[in-house]
């Protein structure tokens, strides 16, 4: 079989073909619902409904669907994509969805139905809350990225591990130019809401904070440390109020744990600095920042246990040194690691802000502001704030001087 | 042909069959001279001289020949050995010595060969001096790591170079074994001198210390910013008043550039360290602290320049945005990596100096001072510098100031 896209239509006697969907469906296409709801920027998303349960088949297209056929994406990333969810499912099950079917060929992934799960950034938008929310991101975030770095796994299996990800270059490369490059010089595809001529001016001048994003690119080039989501914002998260399931890891691949951290923590922190705009007679609700508080906290915990609880008996991980019987040894490089993580983290949640607002992917937080007005004062708070976490990390050594510091800019405001 | 470990006797009928060999030796293998030569740890080395010319003749050893059979090491890494001269000649075709064969089944690789050039460490212990030593490994160093790394290779290039050495991990892993584990515990083969006892008592307690080491291993396991030579010591490079050749890279991976920094200025501090013991009534001389000084230097402003130098109209690395016309932000991106290869160099130099005392593989600079007191005087003092390297790195913001410090403890003595 080659790759052919799927549509509303083709989607259903396609999917009748492959047993396992079929029985999970029951009936026949005829029977079943499809709607298409890819709101990505890259793929085409199916939910299919039959008379037994739903599957959710997401398949790649070979260009970035935001942008058009004029941008060309390769198809592998589908193959990245389910290879991470099998990886994520076997240290995090509870976390991501079941896989229930992958044809490299068509660049398709069939998953199980999330229901009645809704996006994680619309339901915030909305002053949705979600009790469970930062636990289970700290759940998702320590177990996947614990158990696939070099404190869990023997040298030659990570390296192997490493190795099955490196071609995902065209994904990673995305990051590199969204992220780390084109928010600080006039790309062709940036933009950035009226009003904010004069910070995006200071930004391109700005030499320490495009050396501190240079530097973050750096890392996200060479830190394999741990097998990453790679995309873990907001729109990758369902939710319900009782279940969070972590979406679409095709930007996956080998590099610094930071990086997820601090690419969710961003998002949260995005979250409440545009409520001042979409709700402005409110006063923002702390929610959202205890939640940031509450997932770096959960997540340091975690991993922490995780690291007290390794198993020397079993075949370990090359930094086994660090888990042996000297406790005084293993607490302080528990405590020197994720100090690295959080400063790398910081780093890349400034990253992810500036992005958001002067690169080309924008996020709903911010772009559902129809006042322009109050749009780019919530943009240019949060555009302080990632300066700031970007070229003053040492300012923050831990989580609630963030949450200080966007309250100050709010007092400000 | 399947492997079988060639000797004197059977080496020259079997490079005869090789035309490129054979020519260059001219004659027949009766008229050639064979001389086993292998005094390092790992393999065998034929000399072979015939009357056109000669050549060194690498065998990797299914184990490592200073333990014996009983430890096993896979013959791959004659693979990755000729694999990394073929890169390094790439980028500093002077300094490293011309591939002529190789066989990957026999394990072999057949090299120029180097004469009348001697191991560097050997003409140090006997207190020769080489004008150009210093020049010339800045150059192999500098040349061979930017131009494998992200500043000037394109990202997808770069990881399909990195996958391409991932598999040397059982090369890597004695690394990682016997430089950052084994000496800060009571490891089987470690041996050091008698009267050191309680130094290796301190050590296995100095959490801070074994903190560092650790630390250091984590950025020798995650770090692949560019192609290192991996075992950079002073028996790896070959000299004679007028060329100076690196050789042995069969520990070749990608990791951090300060490890093969750090590994040669160790060497160099530890044959000045040791000359007190070698000629207690002489003062030591200081051309070998002039010497690493030079080198660093050398290495700093040869590792600008080629950054200075970019090319961005050919393809161009990662990092690219550093090298574009804002010269402030370039030249800020210099001394920000520098300082940063410079900081690892000290940690991985500290590491180094340790494993080569209380480790399992000596140096020779210490271990021929057949009094055993003024040898572990020496190697005290060497241990003290190694220890603060490690664990005090802000002290030396310089390398300056680590000439300072190995002088102060000198006069102490």
């Amino acid at each position: 079989m080659s790759y052919a896209a799927l549509d509303e239509r083709s989607v259903g006697p396609f999917l009748a073909t492959v047993p396992a969907v079929a029985a999970r469906l029951g009936g026949t296409p005829d029977g079943w619902t499809v709607r298409e709801v890819g709101d990505g920027n890259l793929n085409l998303v199916f939910l299919v409904t039959g008379p037994e349960g739903g599957v959710a088949a997401k398949q790649a297209l070979p260009y970035v669907r935001m942008v058009g056929e004029s941008w060309p994406l390769p198809l592998s990333r589908a193959y990245y994509e389910r290879l991470a969810l099998a990886d994520q499912a076997a240290h995090a099950p509870a976390r991501v969805p079941a896989l229930i079917h992958h044809d490299d060929a068509m660049a398709l992934t069939v998953m199980a139905l999330l229901s009645p799960h809704r996006t994680l950034r619309g339901a915030l938008i909305e002053g949705e809350r979600y009790p469970l929310l930062a636990g289970h991101l700290a759940e998702f975030l320590a177990d996947t990225l614990f158990f696939t770095s070099d404190l869990a796994v023997p040298v030659a299996d990570k390296k192997a591990r490493i190795a099955a990800y490196l071609g995902n270059t065209a994904m990673c490369r995305i990051t590199e130019d969204l992220i780390f490059d084109e928010p600080y010089y006039d790309a062709p595809m940036n933009r950035h809401t009226p009003g904010l001529e004069d910070v995006v001016a200071a930004f391109r001048a700005d030499v320490p904070l495009r050396l501190a994003a240079q530097r973050m690119k750096a890392r996200f080039l060479a830190a394999p440390e741990a097998l990453l989501h790679g995309d873990l914002h907001t729109g990758s998260v369902m939710v319900t109020a009782s279940d969070t399931q972590v979406i679409d890891p095709e930007f996956a691949f080998y590099g610094p744990i930071g990086f997820d951290v601090g690419m969710i923590l961003a998002n949260l922190w995005m979250a409440y600095l545009a409520q001042s705009g979409q709700r402005p007679a409110d006063r923002p609700d702390p929610w959202l920042l205890d939640q940031a508080e509450a997932l770096w906290a959960g997540f340091a915990s975690r991993f922490a246990g995780h690291w007290r609880a390794l198993d020397l008996q079993a075949e370990h991980g090359a930094l086994h040194a660090l888990a042996k019987a000297d406790a005084d040894l293993r607490e302080a490089a528990i405590r020197d690691r994720l100090d690295s993580i959080w400063t790398d983290a910081l780093g890349f949640a400034g990253c992810e802000m500036i992005r958001r607002i002067l690169g080309l992917a924008h996020v709903a937080d911010f772009e559902s502001i129809a006042d322009e007005g109050l749009r780019a004062g919530c943009e240019r708070r949060a555009l302080r704030i990632a300066r700031s976490l970007l070229v003053d990390r040492p300012s923050f050594p831990g989580i609630t001087a963030v949450s200080q510091a966007i309250g100050q800019e709010l007092a400000l405001a």
